[in-house]
Formats: C-alpha cells, sequence, structure tokens
C-alpha cells in the first residue's frame, strides 16, 4: 500500500497520479469524504465536476460537494433541498414577526403621542383653572 | 422512434421497461430536466438513489435532485450550499433587526411610561396648587 495515496486513488485502488484531480481536496486522513461523494456522485462525475472549474476554485467546490451529499445521505428524499426549505420558512415567519413588531412600534409612537397629548390637554385645562381661580380673586 | 419512452431511455437511446424507474418522474415532454440530472449525477446514481427509497417517496427525490441539479448548474462551484449560506446569512440578519425592534419597543414602553408619570405628576401638581389656591379664598 502506497501511504502516499490520496483517499479517492486508495478507495479506488489504483495508483495517485501526481496530477491526480482528488488529490488536494480528499487527503488519506478523512477517507469517509471520498466515500460519501463516490456513492451519491459517483467518481468520475465528481472529477468531471471539478474538471471543469478552474483550479483556484475546485476545493471550495469539492467542499460544497461533500456538504451537500451529507444533506443527500442524512434525508435521501430532499436533501439539501429540504434545508432551503426550511431556511425560506424560517424567513417568512422571521419577515411576518418583524412585521408585526414594527406595527407595535407605528401603534405604541402613536399612542405614546396621543396619551401625551391628553395629558396635556388635562394639564392645560387644570393650569387655565387655577389661572382664571387666582384672577378672579386678584 | 417509441413515443411511449420516458426522457431517461429517449436519451438513453434503450426501451423503456414497464417498470421504468426513472418513466414516472422524466416524462417525455420535458427532456431537459433528465439530461441536467444525468450531467451531473450520472443515470446510473439517480436510478440507484430513487431505487432505495420507497415507491412513495420517489417523485419528491427526483424533483428534489433537479433542484440540486438545477443550482449545481447555475453555480457550478457552490450549488445549492451557496444559496444556504445566503439564506442563512438573511435569517441572521432578519434576527438582528428583530432584536434591534424589539429593543425600540422595550425603550418606547419605558419611555412612554415615565412620560406618563412625569405629566401626571405635573398634572397632580397643578391640581394641587389650584385646590390650594381654591380652599385659601374659600
Amino acid at each position: 500500500m502506497n501511504p502516499g495515496r490520496c483517499a479517492a486513488c486508495r478507495y479506488l485502488r489504483r495508483k495517485c497520479p501526481p496530477d491526480c484531480i482528488f488529490s488536494p481536496y480528499f487527503p488519506p486522513n478523512v477517507p469517509q469524504r471520498f466515500v460519501s461523494v463516490h456513492r451519491i456522485y459517483g467518481a468520475s462525475n465528481v472529477a468531471k465536476l471539478l474538471q471543469q472549474l478552474p483550479s483556484h476554485l475546485r476545493a471550495e467546490a469539492a467542499e460544497s460537494l461533500c456538504m451537500e451529499v451529507q444533506y443527500r445521505i442524512e434525508d435521501p428524499v430532499y436533501g439539501c433541498v429540504g434545508l432551503i426549505s426550511s431556511l425560506q420558512q424560517q424567513i417568512h415567519d422571521a419577515e411576518k414577526q418583524l412585521a408585526k413588531t414594527q406595527a407595535e412600534i407605528a401603534f405604541l409612537k402613536s399612542h405614546a403621542q396621543h396619551s401625551q397629548v391628553a395629558l396635556l390637554d388635562d394639564a392645560a385645562n387644570l393650569g387655565f383653572s387655577n389661572h382664571q381661580g387666582s384672577s378672579g380673586f386678584m
């Protein structure tokens, strides 16, 4: 066994060439990572997906494929589309709660203004009758 | 050409068997649907994914695979993981805005209470001096 082979080449029982498309993204110390993408996409499709990208984007692509595959293994029916639906529902709920909270603010602001105006009116009336009372006896 | 063949069997140039695993989910009138999943996953991996599920869940699974593939074609680096990140960011932003708005409500409520207490104090003071003024002349 060649200890320098990447996880993909070990799993596929082949020599790991110096320009191996898998090697930088599937190190031998994390063998499950390759096993999972191979199980869902197949090694040749993963290789094709990576090869069509410029090399500086391949690490991110391999990472997103591994994440996608993880979601698909956890939820074989919906995969990460299930998570997308759940996140979209969370956003919808948060937007509803925000709209409700903003309406509450608008109500509180208008209520606070009305209360202050009413209290100022009361205070003015009291002040006015006090003034009248005083002047009446001057 | 057999017009009864599903999109998968047409594309793969084979007979469409009565128990075809693709046929219910890849009708011949939407050929691109199969072409896309085949391009990303490969026909045999799609068949494997569908076969391992109970038949009543396969339509949903085929739909989620097609959606995942669509995201991957649109964004070959991040696929639907890119959308997941963007949705998680939206939730984070919405939660921040909600916390800010709830803090504003708490402030308005406490401010409204203080204003009312202060105005009631003013009113009470005015009423008190009015009462004193009146009683002084009674």
